[in-house]
């Protein structure tokens, strides 16, 4: 038995703050679990009322005589944590405070709020809110209406979690008008106790759960989070999770020093978070009803081959484009269905997908059509289209599909134009759990979701590199940096730590005159590149402070004296400590590596095509540490370009099993040493297959961090 | 007095082929005519029929005793085409062909059509269809239903063009539901005669229509189509044209020879089309519904600064979120609107944008903070969102703002949560014209649409210019290309008929052996490039039959000779007509300009970054010639990546201006011969800004044309 079911499957609810005043909180929740058709024992609890909406009241939780479940907690913060130790006293299993003023507002609130959330914890009492909507479960043998809206919704298989009251009531509102049905609601509020993850697992149990919805403004993220959802979503009893993430837009780290800084905002984290955990993201609500829909009926693709059947052309075409946009395809039909389909439909009718049954369709032809494609090994899916035409026949068509669809384990999603013409047969659809949507664009791209969620199952997981790290000597340089009170490393001091996780770094040392340039040019090996160091000089480039491809003794002391005019020009109070001699980096295809700290979530990784394709494009992918070879691999292939990687035109591959093991080098290095805040690592040269990959240029910067 | 308004307005109608049977088309058509309530007098023609739903019925339309309007016609094709004749004589204005079995069946069909068309255009008589789904015109004082549909919808603003007859049903199915109205309502079916230039023209000049909606499968493109367009969405009285393009994905030109081809699908005409035209393309019907409300409010922003309203956190961010996406961004207030909030908004409410109410809110805050922030001239637009809360007030907000949005030229966009508890509200809205959104982001994202449009009315139009080509050469290049039988110029034979355009093309000379060779480079300047000249050898590069940067004499004889072996190893039937020797071509950016030719359309011209962009990223603009300087410029500057030409990174500017002249002379070009197919200008080098650009590499291809 799990904690959580003492708020969600109580046998007995006392609502402390219960009032008789219509319109108060403390009423509004206590009449709509009354009037909810409650299939437990209701408390009203009012030190001053002798009854609550005729149910006698109890002066405090402690004067009931019978065991409570669960405490709806309607009260100002202080009395509120009065109540728990009531509560504690009385032993309850779950609380739900309502009322706002905790957290939200900071001072007093915050401090009463963290006491509360210390005294159930020691307790065992799991508490949801402050300053939620309360919980709602319409299962026929609990029936709990614990919020603030009046409807109770529909039972179904979908379970909610919200982090936005107000957004909750307009979901149950929108929820009745489609006859969408939940099996758990819930309003998280402040998160004081439960939060995502408490939620994900309980609902993933649920046997009444099968997918479950979540609005989300801020994500309370804990170590293993990725790894105990991915489990959810593609474990054992895969439930998918559909989530709409405000606050999309918010300026990300836009003062950031690094490229990956810059282009890493809020945003990339938690899209690196949702694609890590197979978590799905929508972008508007309707979006989030419309793929729940389809995911609730708990079908999914083999594949990508869709079929087609419509009475008419345009619909038809429609439904045509938003298969292949959403990453679908027509299928090609046998011929045996080819012939099949040329026994019942009459000539005019079009036998190739998308089949056209034709405007004076009766439910007869639609059935034998699905029928006929359905067995069809060619085909993974099907699409239904109906448009009311004056022999349509809604009602026979919609009971022809539910029949098909019972005996079929292929998903079938169907597109009933029209409102009222048609809304016996979609009524029917949806009693019967078939999919149904209004336009064919909307279940073509319901569909286009669930066979993306198939992808999701179906991933390639291949066995992890088995890499060394120097991880000792790591620690030293690091301790050594911070000690020195350094907080940057550049490509001339950097270079040793990142070849302690397996980075190649072309042989280098640092030259004080020109003839000692011209020496270690000669004992590196030409041809050579030659670059200012100095502290104050970032923009190499910039300064006149890079000279490349140096193949003689001669240029090398000519650019040593170039190099060091023009950068005493550009910045004559520039301290510099000489010209770096490195070997030339044999050719190879730029990209970009970096990482960027998120408080609260830890370091993001990112990937990169170099060059123009970062600075220009922002053409970039990203990752939450740790990562490991298969999500390197996703990273890397999944960046628009992978071509240039992949022998493009002809050109050889490039060394992309090096690049892989370097990323996953590079989410260890950050593991093992958090104090990296950020890194560019821009670019490296990765060469081809076989022959690794060379960094160019580093900077990493430091901070020490609380942990 | 325009014609169609015979079709439109009629004051007589006949149903030629009416019944008497339920379920026949002449059935339904004419009960549905009969019950709409039509304002003029209507005829039912039967030769068999003494009358139909009691109404005295004609043996043939000339039996009439009165003038007839509009015939609408249901017959078989043959029987249709006697009865044009009867129309003729009877001196109808407009013909409806609802029936079906002409030119889309092809045969006897396609002749009849032909034959009524041109009838019908001798006679100066208008025919909508055949093969359509009839006429609707709501307006009071014709209420005309000439349709399938037994639902006349409700009167508004709004006018549509279908090319799906099947669409219709639906849309008019779910207008009824979200109690859209129109004004013209039109299923165009074959388009024998009326297209949609025709009506286009006629829905604009009707002060009764506000925007225009199209469902289209394929456009009937006439010369002239896209400056007619543009008058009509940008003119003196704009309509806004919003249009759902199908067949979106169909595979385009995928087997042409040069890029410009393989890049420019069938789709690349419509978007080149409708961007030139000012046409609004979206995805979804129900993106043609939200944003034709939006537009349909005549309320255009003057610029993209949107303030917020909620009661809800949760909605606000959301539509925050949605607002940046859509290109608007949120206002910041004055400081008067701040103090002015003050005075009346309860402290814990936010007092920037989005601006939060609170929960509590009744009509009052939101009256008050709508009156405030819509006086601020930092604003341009607000966006109002109401969640269903125990003190909300939806009726009496949406008065609020009723009266409000009726006193200001700013829009007003709401969004009203819910769906039951908010619809005396959203009613309201609806009947005063206020579009109103069940979700926030809807609403963002129609006020971002809106502002677009805006830019499309504001758009800089600079001064064209002068420029003068060699057209009597160009000419006769081509003629004598094409009547020496070649299909095909190359860089060393196609440069003089670029250089009539304004292209510079780098001196050149084909050499015959490694003398010759290095005399013309020495003639020419040093470094040159030299290049394979052989008609079977296209891939020059992959033959080993490039060479660049040679800078001395011996250079040149070297390369010829090795140009030679490599490219008689690669393919030894290739017919060399020498090697060409070209003076190295001075560096700049990389750019693709292109030409395909496209039956009913005309030329598509190209523009891209070169290389790998094109290659790799299909990062390319669109425009159908003719182009001038305006769309040149916006070709240019749409692209992804133009910060490449405009100084990225300290970079020098590269010369933007040659590049317009240059897109307007291959617009000429191609405009004033026809009778090139397609064309690949790639690479193009752009060279810093006054400095010009050079062409590397062409290939132009020809096909005589039937005009």
């Amino acid at each position: 038995m799990d904690r959580l079911d003492a708020i969600f499957s109580p046998e007995s609810v006392a609502v402390v703050g219960a009032s008789s005043t219509p319109g108060k909180v403390g009423h509004d929740i206590f009449e709509n679990i009354l009037k909810g058709g409650f299939q437990g024992t209701l408390y009203p609890v009012n030190p001053k009322a002798r009854s609550v909406l005729s149910v006698r009241c109890y002066k405090s939780i402690t004067d009931i005589p019978d065991p409570v479940d669960l405490a709806m907690i309607i009260l100002p913060p202080r009395i509120a944590l009065k109540t728990v130790d009531d509560c504690i006293e009385k032993g309850v299993k779950g609380i739900v405070i309502v009322s706002a003023g905790f957290k939200e507002v900071g001072g007093d609130g915050a401090i009463v709020e963290d006491e509360i959330a210390a005294k159930c914890r020691e307790a065992g009492i799991r508490l949801i809110g402050p300053n939620c909507l309360g919980v709602i479960n319409p299962s026929d043998s609990v029936r709990l209406n614990a919020s603030f809206s009046a409807r109770m919704p529909n039972k179904g298989n979908i379970s909610f979690i919200s982090q936005s009251g107000a957004l909750c009531t307009a979901v149950l509102d929108f929820a009745a008008d489609r006859g969408f049905g939940f099996s758990k609601f819930v309003s998280i509020g402040n998160k004081a106790d439960v939060d995502e993850l408490d939620l994900l697992r309980y609902y993933h149990k649920d046997p009444e759960t099968n997918v479950i919805m979540i609005y989300m403004e801020q994500l309370r993220f804990r170590p293993g989070f990725i790894e105990e959802v991915k489990e959810i979503t593609s474990g054992e009893r895969p439930t998918p999770i559909l989530v709409i993430k405000s606050g999309k837009t918010a300026a990300g780290a836009a003062a950031a020093a690094s490229h990956t800084g810059s282009l890493a905002g809020t945003d990339a984290v938690y899209d690196a978070i949702f694609d890590q955990a197979g978590i799905i993201r929508v972008d508007t609500v309707d979006d989030l009803f419309d793929f729940a829909v389809a995911f609730s009926a708990q079908k999914i693709p083999a594949d990508n081959r869709v079929a087609i059947i419509t009475n008419a052309g345009g619909p038809g075409i429609i439904a045509t484009d938003m298969t292949e946009i959403s990453g679908l395809r027509l299928a090609k039909f046998s011929s045996d269905t080819d012939w099949n389909l040329h026994q019942f439909l009459p000539p005019t009718a079009n036998f190739n997908n998308p089949i056209d049954v034709i405007g004076d369709a009766t439910r007869d032809r639609y059935e034998k059509a699905l029928e006929t494609v359905i067995e069809d090994d060619n085909v993974d899916c099907v699409l239904m289209i109906l448009t009311p035409q004056s022999m349509t026949d809604a009602i026979g068509t919609a009971q022809a599909i539910v029949n098909i669809y019972r005996t079929s384990t292929k998903p079938i999603i169907c597109s009933f134009m029209g409102v009222v013409d048609v809304s016996a047969g979609v009524k029917h659809l949806q009693e019967n759990q078939v999919p149904v949507y209004r336009f064919p664009e909307d279940a073509a791209r319901a569909m286009g979701k669930l066979y993306s969620a198939a992808r999701w199952l179906k991933r390639q997981i291949l066995p992890e590199y088995e890499l060394t790290f120097n991880e000792p000597r790591a620690r030293e340089i690091v301790d050594e940096t911070l000690a020195a009170g350094k907080t940057v490393l550049g490509e001339e001091d950097g270079q040793e730590l990142l070849s302690c996780y397996g980075f190649d770094i072309p042989a280098m040392k640092i030259a004080r005159n020109p003839a000692e340039a011209a020496d270690f040019a000669e004992e590196i090996g030409l041809p050579v590149v030659m670059k200012i160091v100095s502290p104050q000089i970032l923009h190499k480039s910039d300064a006149g402070g890079v000279k490349v491809d140096l193949k003689t003794r001669e240029a090398v002391e000519k650019a040593y004296t170039e190099i060091m005019e023009s950068c005493r020009e550009y910045s004559p109070d520039a301290d510099i400590k000489g010209i770096l001699v490195q070997k030339m980096v044999p050719p190879g295809q730029e990209v970009i590596l970096g990482v960027t700290r998120y408080p609260g979530f830890g370091h993001l990784l990112m990937f990169g095509l170099g060059g123009i394709y970062v600075e220009l494009f922002k053409n970039v992918t990203f990752r939450l540490a740790p990562i490991g070879r298969n999500n390197a691999r996703r990273m890397i292939r999944s960046i628009k370009g992978y071509e240039i990687l992949d022998g493009f035109r002809g050109k050889p591959k490039a060394d992309v099993e090096k690049l892989e093991k370097l990323l996953v080098g590079l989410s260890a290095m950050v593991t093992n040493h958090p104090e990296i805040k950020e890194m560019d690592i821009n670019p490296l040269f990765v060469h081809e297959q076989g022959k690794g990959a060379t960094v160019a240029d580093i900077i990493i910067t430091f901070e020490k961090t609380e942990t």
